[in-house]
C-alpha cells in the first residue's frame, strides 16, 4: 500500500519533506534551455535532474500538473515520463492535480491518475471536495481498489482559504471540521499496516492553530502540508501538522527549493550548480523540519 | 469577445443548448473501434463525428477532460485537436475541467487552457471555488486578457451539492449565494456588447428553485447549467435558469445524446446510423428546452 510505503521511507530516509515539482519556464535555468530540445523535453530533463538531485534524501516528489498541462499533450507526455523516472529512482509521486467533478467523470480521473494500468500511475492524487461527499466516493474507490492514496482538500495554504472552509453547516459545524471528519470517516476503511488510512488531508503549514486541531480530528489521516517557505509556512509551524512520533505528515516545498539558484546565482548556472543548489535547499529544509520536530514530538520514531 | 459569440449563435441557431463530449470508452459504438486506429485516434474520429452531427445545430460543445485523461498524452492530443476541429466548424468550446489552485499554478492552469497562443485555445473553462476568491483572480484575470469566459462551479446537479454549498458563512450568507455575489462582483468589469458578463455560473437543472434565486443574483452572468437528461434535469427545471428574453445560460446534455444509440440499436450501429441518432437527439433537446423557454419567456429574442 502507498501509505505504508510512504511511512517505511520517511523513517527510512529520517525526512517527512518532499519537493514539488513546478516546471515555471521563467525559472529554469538557461543552461538547461541551450540544447536544441523542445520546451516539454527540456522540463523533463530539468524535472529529472531535480529528482537525482534530492531522490536519496526525500521520501516522495510531487509534480504540478498546471505547469505540465502549460506545454499541452507534450507536457502531459514529459509528465509521464517524470513519474516514471521518479518511480525508478525509488521515490513516491504526489500528483497534486486537486481534480473534481462527479459519477462517470470523477471515475475517469481517478483512473487517468491512479491506475496501475493508466497512463499516470501517481501513489497519490489531491482532490477538491467542493462538490460533496458523493464526489469523492469514486476517487476513494479507485485508491482502495489500486492501494493508493488521495490527499482531499481541508484548509489550503492561501489567505482566501476560510472564504469556504470556516463557513458554518446545518449540523453547526465548520466545513473544514466537517471535511476533516469527513475524511476520517472515509479513510477509517484503508489504513494499512503503519496504522494510517490510505485518505489523507491537504493542510496548509500557514494555519498551525487550525493544524493542531484538525490533527485530532484526525488521528491516523496523513496531511499533505504545502505553503512551506515561500508563502510563509516554517518548520514550527508545519510541525504542527505531526504526531508526537514524528509521522503523519509529508511537508511540501516547490519554489524555495526549486528556484533558490536562481536568486542566488541568477539565470547564468550550469546544471551540475543547479542540482548541487537544489540539493543544498532539500537538505536546509530536511534540518529545518525534522530540528522543529524533534522540539516538538515527544516520541520521535527516526 | 467570447460570451459575446456565445449569445449570437445562441441567437442565430436559435438554441440555447450544449452537448458534451464524453468519450467514454465502453459507450463508443464498435464502428469506430474495428478501424486499427490508437484509442486516441479512435475518440478523435468519434468527437468529429459528434461535431458534424450537431454543428449546425448548437452554439458550443464542451468536451470532459477526465474522459481524455484516461488516454495519456495522446489523449490530451486528441482533446487538442477536437478543439481546433470544433472552431474550424464555428463552434464555441466550454472547456469542462474544474481546474482550481492558487497563485502562478492558477496562473498556468488558466493560460494552458484559455490563452491563445496557449495549447488547448478554449473559449471558456469551468473553475471551482473551493480555495476562495483569491484563487478565482488568475483565472479571471486571463479570460479577460484573452476575450475569453469562466463558468465559476456555484450549484452543481449531483445530490450532494448542499453539503458545502448550503454553509453559511460569516456574514449570515450562504455559500451559494455568496459565491453568486462573487460571480457577479468579478464579473461586473467585463461584460460585453450583448451585455453578459464574460464570467458565468455552473448551476445545476436539477434544482429549480435555487436556480430562480441565483438568476435574480447574478442578473448578467450566464449559467452553464449541467444535469439535464441522465442526472434527471428537464427543460422545465432548466428553464428557470434563463432570463425572460430567452437567453442567459445554456443548457448541456452529454449522456443522453451520445449514448441514446446505444440503447435503442446496441452496439453494432454504423457511424451514419450514430452520427444520425445523435443529431436526432440534439434536435429533440433543442425542441423540449425552447419549447419550455416559449411557455416561460415573456420577450423571447430568437
Amino acid at each position: 500500500m502507498a501509505i505504508d510505503q510512504l511511512v517505511s521511507a520517511i523513517i527510512g530516509k529520517k525526512n517527512p519533506c518532499i519537493v514539488g515539482i513546478d516546471p515555471e519556464w521563467s525559472q529554469i535555468p538557461e543552461g538547461y534551455k541551450a540544447n536544441g530540445l523542445s520546451p516539454a523535453e527540456t522540463v523533463l530533463q530539468w524535472g529529472c535532474d531535480v529528482i537525482d538531485a534530492v531522490a536519496d534524501i526525500v521520501p516522495a516528489v510531487k509534480p504540478q500538473m498546471a505547469f505540465f498541462e502549460v506545454f499541452g499533450a507534450e507536457g502531459l507526455w514529459a509528465h509521464q515520463q517524470l513519474v516514471a523516472y521518479a518511480h525508478q529512482r525509488g521515490l513516491l509521486v504526489i500528483y497534486d492535480s486537486k481534480r473534481n467533478d462527479i459519477g462517470n467523470t470523477a471515475r475517469a480521473y481517478a483512473y487517468a491518475h491512479l491506475a496501475k494500468d493508466g497512463p499516470i500511475n501517481a501513489d497519490f492524487l489531491t482532490v477538491s471536495p467542493f462538490l460533496g461527499t458523493d464526489s469523492l466516493q469514486p476517487f476513494l474507490d479507485a485508491a482502495v481498489k489500486e492501494q493508493k492514496g488521495l490527499f482531499i482538500l481541508v484548509k489550503t495554504s492561501n489567505p482566501s482559504s476560510g472564504e469556504i472552509s470556516e463557513a458554518v453547516n446545518q449540523q453547526g459545524e465548520s466545513i473544514c471540521d466537517w471535511l476533516a471528519r469527513t475524511v476520517h470517516t472515509m479513510g477509517a476503511g484503508c489504513a494499512g499496516q503503519s496504522g494510517y488510512s490510505a485518505i489523507g488531508a491537504v493542510v496548509g503549514a500557514t494555519y498551525p492553530e487550525e493544524a493542531a486541531k484538525l490533527r485530532s480530528l484526525m488521528p491516523n489521516n496523513f496531511f499533505l502540508v504545502p505553503g512551506f517557505g515561500a508563502q510563509g509556512g516554517t518548520a514550527e509551524t508545519a510541525a504542527a501538522c505531526f504526531q508526537p512520533d514524528g509521522l503523519g505528515a509529508v511537508v511540501s516545498s516547490s519554489r524555495g527549493i526549486l528556484y533558490h539558484a536562481l536568486d542566488v546565482l541568477g539565470f547564468d548556472h550550469t546544471p551540475a550548480m543547479y542540482r548541487e543548489d537544489v540539493r543544498q535547499q532539500a537538505l536546509k529544509m530536511q534540518q529545518a523540519v525534522v530540528g522543529a520536530l524533534r522540539e516538538k514530538c515527544s516520541r520521535m520514531c527516526y
